[in-house]
């Protein structure tokens, strides 16, 4: 599935991402993946010495679940620009939400632009775990 | 450095290799260095789940450090065989000390062979975490 520039509508939601429970082993391949071995993400004994209830999140693991919601969402468009500013911790067990909204529409040297902002939040609790905005370039019909 | 196949003698014993101690994070790298991803060997809480103490390294692992001990030995030699029994579990915090012994030299359709014994123990409480044989093919000058 794509999207095109003449669908879409400021205002428009894009389809809600949901993601989890994060597990524990997701955040040891996410190390291997990232190459981020930083222990707060894997070592609870660790996490706790620095004050921390437990192991937390990558904020980028987050972040990637961001980008997801817009590749889903954009098919063969192309993300320009994810811009999050990161707000909470995840922790294992969590499932987060993803959700973005479209907010401008513009056509910038003959390229197709949306633009709008984004949230991941904590299904549970609600709580928000980074906010920020994109823009990604889609097709015209 | 490299041996030569006249310079070994039945008997003579390797360099040992102390490797340790042994880190959670070293577990986490190598879970997506060889992707067995096993949370008994990352995730404290499903490692306890199964009745163990604590997370436990990869046997793979221990058994790289004996092919290491042989690899370090033999410089321009290449391993041939190593063949081990797993005989206890190794936890972070432990040091380990891989040992081994030539047993014999042998000349097998004109290539110089080296075998022998390899361990690998606890360097604290001298348990044996595996024991196994070698060969090693090596050098004449």
């Amino acid at each position: 599935m794509t999207i095109h520039f003449d669908d879409v509508n400021e205002g428009d939601e894009l389809p809600e991402l949901s993601k989890g429970p994060i597990t524990e082993t997701q955040l040891v391949r996410y190390s291997g993946a990232s190459g981020d071995f930083n222990p707060i993400h894997t070592v609870p004994r660790v996490a706790q010495s620095v004050g921390l209830d437990g192991i937390i999140a990558h904020g980028m693991l987050t972040m990637a679940f961001a980008g997801q919601l817009l590749t889903d969402w954009a098919g063969d468009g192309s993300v320009r620009r994810i811009k999050v500013r990161f707000s909470g911790m995840t922790s294992p067990g969590e499932t987060v939400i993803c959700r973005g909204k479209v907010s401008q529409k513009s056509v910038e040297d003959g390229k197709h632009i949306v633009s709008g902002r984004l949230t991941v939040k904590g299904a549970e609790d609600g709580s928000l775990k980074l906010k920020g905005d994109f823009s990604v370039m889609v097709p015209k019909r």
